[in-house]
């Protein structure tokens, strides 16, 4: 039998090499695989579904992740995807799967963190799983949200002309995990160096306690905004606008000057020697929303606070490029995280 | 801080122990944790959600699992807790963890089984996510049904005087999996034996490849049959009696004469030394339906192939009890399966 390693097609290669031979035959399953989630129609409202994974040594690691943290975290990385969708959080269910070396009050922790969450975002938890693991913890959370049909923004619908923009800024969370890594092998080696967490206080807030758009797609429904394409920034910038280029069969240009980056995360990145620009494209995690709007529809946006305008939209034939601050044309990679 | 160990508390009572303290916010959310699905209302449909999370060395063991009846198995395992609900299975999401050993091919494998469980249960896979896990494989499925509000079937619909029905036979899956477990064992003693499993087909088949009961579903939608309460049979028909009890506030009197036995699972049984009622009552994932219907439905149910008559819903006072063959009244007691 023939064996192909699972590195050779990546994350969403597999997923699609995976997926394709799955038809969809209900007449209610509107969207399956390939946008932040899956909508199913239920009249006039949509429900809107999305799930999430989250493994012990791969998404995180509790050297340095309090668990309530990482409850709180879990939550907001799956109701982003909901509101990725121009829709609200209604139901979570958690499943957990734990070894026995967790104690009942490591996991009361965990789902405190969850509760907090389910608090702030008005979401409940309606059900799950928790079984036990031979190792580590595993924690699977599917969101399911409810959107107007009419108002629902997929991957696929920007258009050639249309704006690019961004909420919130990018790269502190990669940065912030970063440094919490740097100081864990510093502990490793020696236990009795204190960490030095440089006062990053926000860079470390942005990888361990992120929040969601909630406020963002509250707004869009407050000023009547409808993008007409959006999708959460989970594994970088770069990765973002590739899906939604390839879903809307569209090209972009990126300005590096319009891409938002918060002055703490540039001091930090340049004391660890890396290119900010490169810490927004490609590093992951900050949750916050790429989005695109008519050109029309630009003065509802322009005086919104956290929401920047960071490029346009082309023809397929154009590519994805970034234009420099030094005045330079390069294609875009899309790097983001490579879990296997 | 104090440590207790999750074993105190077990699956059940974890659960409850973690959830309790979230309240449901949303109008929507009509049934939280607690039933075999959570209830979404959606006008005149409701939507029905179920999660499970299947783990390498807990629920599964590829030694004698084929991957494609695991893909087949763990689709089962959820569209058979919406069937418990009354309602139809009608989306799936399938998030998988895997380490690197894995290829593409054993994944194609997997999927492939997955594929043909939503081809027969008519469901469509509408998303999920893969991921990398540092060992092992985890399967988590979330499966999303519709059913009509005033047709779905709750574990706390059950009133003194209803009749307990049982679909199908117990025990068989437990029973292939005994086979199957000893059949390694001397595998990995020996490597050149090649396995003896005896003709078992049948409760191989049980084990590796149960379906979910959704002819019986259909059954009630035809004749107009509503169950008073409705569980579906994953831990063994004593751990499901005392859900039902616990959730409608009612007793039980289980009939032994009444319980269905396959011939084949009574010989097997006999022939490992165990009593074949302690298996069907504490074996588990046979995936067939316990439910209650009042007394004046008994001629819907009478004559239809595979329904049969196990006892009946006494008063809270008469507590859970096993009527023997042999005459004896004992108290039923709730093993399950205990994952911690």
């Amino acid at each position: 039998m023939q064996r192909t390693d699972v590195n050779t097609l990546g994350e969403f290669g597999l997923i699609e090499h995976l997926t394709r031979a799955f038809p969809l035959r209900n007449a209610s399953s509107l969207k399956g695989v390939g946008d932040d989630a899956a909508v199913i129609e239920n009249g006039d409202f949509c429900t809107v579904v999305s799930t999430d994974m989250l493994v012990e040594g791969i998404h995180f690691d509790l050297a340095y992740t309090p668990l309530k943290h990482l409850g709180y975290k879990s939550v907001v990385v799956n109701v982003s995807d909901i509101y990725a969708m121009n829709a609200f959080p209604k139901q979570i269910t958690v499943s957990i799967a734990i070894s026995n070396r967790y104690s009942v009050e490591a996991l009361e922790e965990l789902y405190e963190g969850i509760r907090l969450a389910c608090e702030y975002y008005g979401v409940d938890l309606v059900g799950g799983d928790t079984t036990s693991s031979p190792k580590g913890m595993v924690i699977s959370i599917t969101a399911i949200g409810q959107g107007e049909k009419e108002r629902l923004a997929y991957r696929s619908g920007a258009r050639a002309g249309d704006l690019i923009c961004i909420t919130g800024d990018l790269g502190a969370a990669y940065l912030g995990l970063q440094l919490l890594e740097r100081e864990k092998r510093i502990w490793q080696e020696n236990p009795d160096v204190q960490p030095d967490l440089e006062n990053q206080q926000y860079v470390i807030g942005r990888q361990l306690k992120p929040e969601a758009r909630r406020d963002v797609i509250e707004t869009f429904l407050k000023i009547g905004l409808k993008p007409t394409s959006m999708i959460d920034i989970s594994d970088g910038l770069a990765s973002e606008i590739f899906h939604i280029c390839r879903e809307s069969g569209v090209g972009a240009l990126i300005e590096e000057s319009g891409v938002p980056i918060h002055p703490e995360s540039e001091l930090l990145a340049l004391k660890f020697k890396l290119d900010p620009i490169t810490c927004a494209l490609s590093g992951g995690e900050d949750y916050e929303l790429l989005f695109t709007i008519k050109p029309e529809d630009t003065d509802k946006i322009r005086f919104l606070p956290e929401i920047y305008i960071a490029g346009e939209i082309m023809d397929a034939s154009a590519g994805v490029k970034l234009s420099t601050k030094g005045g330079n044309l390069h294609d875009l990679k899309a790097q983001g995280w490579v879990h296997f």
